[in-house]
């Protein structure tokens, strides 16, 4: 047996569980596991530089296809640059295998390069973290190789996902000769079964009982993946029991006639008989992180006398509007699919609801406020302007987005600007957005790992701080045609001049926008992507004629906008809510 | 008192215990520390949008000046961003303060933007880690924060200097209103006295007894700042005891008639007769880690009988040449300087040395492979070539370095082709290198961070990967002007053509090198840079001549080399060693 037989092995392995896709950056340490990879015949193993980068590329693949993907770096400060991407694939629960080359832990504080405290390096920001022996000639150092692989691959997947590091100190010599051949045994895989989460019969008794006394009941939608089956069965829902749906566009609810997702124009500043007309007396949450201040500050304001969360693991109490009552372990579609159909029979056994008009009479509350709030932001983005604004832009690009496309909106104001206008239902956009941590850091390489694993249009909307402190996405690795990156460069950090508290300050401009004069023109040019700039709406209007068309090479469409129309703009915005309020 | 009056304070704090620069990386959590700051007239602070090149550039500062500098950034995946600098710093030692803005503890898992565990999270790379009450109302909260800022700066430089974390959770509201005035309170400083360790006259004497006995003595000099004072002590040794002092780049040991340099090319494949011929009886050795591996092979396969470490603190036992006999609690510059005073005392009184003779022997056959090899290097770089190769053009550019200026040197290439020339004495050139755990990633912001603490010309030497890696480096921040880049573009990760095992790899060019095709025409008009491409020594000779005169503007020098001419330039250059050692 070559001496790095159980490295190569863990290719094999990585292929048996299911795993076919590997970002790898370059090293000479983790040299074994990439050579390992790159020649196994059943794996896609792409390599990017930029450890930071590749990390969120992974991560992006993996939340497009739910798969777990792998992730292969060196041994040193290599492995912390994964570290922003790993807490958002944690909190974002994307399952990502995090394959770290070390040197042997002897060589700890022995002043040899890139070594650093690899054991346990991401600390809670993993569900595991493991650590491979360094000498393989006990057979049981090869059994436990193998079964931490089998256990580490496994726990990506089980709910809630996520990432899991398994830390592989390697001795030298770790380049194989020329006369080495290179072979992957036969390796042993651990099928671990899948189970759902079950109530029992009493406690649905109890859940439905509960569900019954209610005539204020909200369904309230946090981030989620775009699910089909999910959107149906909230429908059916509203329809029948005239219980309120909403959420907001992180969490795929689209705009349509039912769904409520304009909460954080109409909460905003909301009158006190207002609220207390919109006050739930049962709140259901499914789903994670909720984007908007308004609805959180609303729902945390006037709580639900009874508040349920689905969600499948019990293990944390996830109370973010401080009034939770019920955790439910189960998936939401499961859930809501069986509350539906157990909702259903009981009608079909006790015929209609006395009750239903008043449920009715509260979802139609739910409803205007809705439909005011829609005439507002109309109203905002209907007012003559000659000057391209974010928030027009966004409006006009959501509109035009190509059917069954992917839309990435990183964090900031893309994703808030996007959430005011929302996405029409009938287009089936998917939407997707690293709100696990919520940082900007890695949004157009998660755009690019998304693109990679799909071969849909992948649309990214994303500011300038975010895209150019992220270009290294764009180099080292082919961009994929299938991305369109559109860019709204207002030349600083725009969400402080948006937000109350820094736009009130002298410091706004050097200390918080930080104003760089970069356009994307170069770095368009230098990663290959065609170019276009945009300084006006119709101009805009002309070039997205064009821009969704599939090409050769990915585009990338800068909208350049002014920083002082952007804030006029939201300002009347706000203003027009405030007079609305106290109409 | 406003309510953030104790985060205020800090900034009063920062400025009493001698801080006077902060690097702000923009965010709101983090906007109360960042008004502190930029409020206070005595602090400068500088901003930068991504936080891992901001954390380099700090540590650029930080070890330009030996002094403090402060960090600060807001809450989530910021904080890891900082993380790979943080790792360099621990084990450069260089004295940063971390403050990272964060939610209060209770909103962690409460599916809130920006929260993630930062309490102690970048483990053992920090010298402590602090968590600050979110709360102020006790007075015992604000005694901690005093007494903690003033523990935290302290420890920052105390031996060994290196990174110190204090996270900071922040209520909102953290924005001052328009009326709120803003006032620095008097704060209480707390002095910590310093102290050198000093050895016992017993210690001293058996050491000398020691020393004595030894006729084959070696002082290997580790990574160290430059300076003139250790210089002088090492060549007065040198000379008048005939101990062999060796060193490298990173050490500050620069060519002379008397100190060896050229390890990494005599020591490679040494014959057994010859490496006995030079293996010490005694070894001390003094500085952080060695850059050259056959250096390291060399000490651990010929190890002396003793071997004396000497760092001011005693609590790690550094054993990286696996013989370490004794660890000496002291600064290298006082150590040695009190020895030769000593050494020179005992001579007065007891005449000149019988073994004198014999260690000036064994210092000659260390003088003679030094000069032999300095004939190969010549040899290899005299060879006629049309093609500009990495290796040429660096020894070009160490010649004609301005005297007095300071030297960056990347990893991975670029610093062992310095190291292959070596700088001059006489051009008292001060060099760094970012070794402590040797990455790639940050070594153009840590020039950066150098640059903007000094009036002297900071010149680095950094290859095409390291240098596209870190581009952020030059992004929203001015680039001083005193910077000058000379950037050996080989469109790849070259080094794994010049090492062994993976050139050997048909995996080498897609895995490893990595090709990506750019220039860095675009990198530096985006940066504001005066941009010069060239392609031969000619045009490079031409080029030197104005590069490094002051300018308005920093200046980027572009070397396009080729990638196969480097390679057979090095694989004549260890074929020549080879036909030497086998004479």
């Amino acid at each position: 047996m070559p001496v790095l037989q159980p490295i190569v092995n863990i290719a094999e392995l990585l292929h048996q569980k299911g795993i076919t896709d590997i970002v790898v950056s370059p090293g000479s340490r983790s040299a074994p596991l990439t050579l390992a990879v790159a020649r196994h015949p059943h794996l896609h193993v792409r390599v990017m530089a930029d450890e930071r980068s590749a990390c969120f590329v992974a991560l992006g693949m993996a939340l497009q296809t739910r798969r777990t993907v792998g992730v292969i770096c060196t041994s040193g400060s290599a492995v912390y640059n994964l570290a922003p991407a790993v807490s958002e694939a944690f909190f974002g629960q994307a399952p990502l295998l995090l394959l770290t080359a070390d040197r042997p832990h002897e060589w700890l504080h022995q002043q040899d390069g890139q070594t650093i405290h690899q054991v346990g390096i991401f600390g809670e920001h993993v569900k595991r973290s493991y650590d491979l022996p360094a000498d393989y000639t006990h057979p049981d150092a090869r059994w436990f190789i193998e079964r931490t692989l089998n256990e580490a691959i496994t726990l990506t997947q089980l709910s809630p996902a996520g990432p899991v590091h398994v830390n592989v100190p390697l001795r030298e010599p770790f380049y194989p000769t020329n006369e080495e051949t290179f072979t992957y045994e036969s390796v042993r895989t651990i099928e671990v079964c899948a189970a759902q989460p079950t109530l029992t019969a009493d406690t649905w008794h109890r859940l439905l009982t509960e569900w019954d006394q209610s005539e204020r009941t909200v369904i309230a939608v946090g981030q989620l993946p775009y699910d089909p089956a999910l959107l149906a069965v909230l429908r059916k829902l509203s329809e029948e029991t005239g219980v309120v749906v909403l959420g907001e566009i992180v969490g795929n609810i689209p705009r349509n006639d039912l769904f409520i997702t304009r909460t954080d124009t109409f909460l905003a500043g909301i009158t006190e008989p207002e609220a207390h007309s919109l006050q739930p007396e049962l709140l259901l949450t499914i789903g994670n992180s909720f984007l908007t201040r308004n609805l959180k500050t609303f729902l945390r304001q006037y709580p639900a006398r009874r508040h349920w969360h689905i969600q499948p693991t019990v293990d944390r109490i996830n109370d973010s509007f401080q009034s939770l009552t019920t955790l439910i372990p189960a998936t939401p579609l499961a859930f809501l699919e069986k509350l539906f159909a157990d909702l259903d029979y009981q009608r079909f056994l006790q015929g209609d609801d006395d009750d239903e008009d008043d449920r009715h009479a509260f979802q139609n509350q739910w409803l205007q406020m809705d439909r005011e709030a829609t005439r507002l932001v109309e109203k905002t983005l209907a007012a003559p302007t000659d000057t391209l604004t974010d928030w027009s832009a966004v409006r006009r690009i959501l509109d035009q987005l190509p059917a069954l496309s992917i839309l990435h909106l990183a964090n900031s104001m893309p994703v808030r600007y996007a959430n005011l206008c929302g996405v029409d239902e009938r287009r089936q956009i998917s939407v997707s957005s690293n709100r696990g941590v919520s940082g900007i850091d890695g949004c157009l390489s998660t755009a690019v790992g998304a693109a990679l694993m799909t071969d849909k249009l992948v649309t990214l909307l994303i500011g300038d701080v975010a895209f150019f402190y992220d270009r290294n996405a764009l180099w080292s690795a082919p961009v994929p045609s299938n991305l369109r990156i559109i860019l709204l460069n207002n030349d600083s950090g725009h969400i402080f001049r948006i937000i109350d508290g820094p736009s009130r300050q002298p410091e706004l401009e050097t200390y918080f926008e930080t104003p760089h004069g970069y356009t994307a023109r170069n770095t368009a040019q230098d990663a290959g992507l065609t170019y276009l700039p945009c300084e006006s709406l119709d101009a805009l209007e002309e070039a997205l004629g064009d821009f969704f068309k599939p090409a050769d090479a990915a585009k990338l469409l800068e909208l350049k906008t002014n920083k002082q129309a952007n804030q006029d703009q939201f300002l009347a915005y706000k203003a027009s809510v405030k007079a609305y309020q106290s109409r």
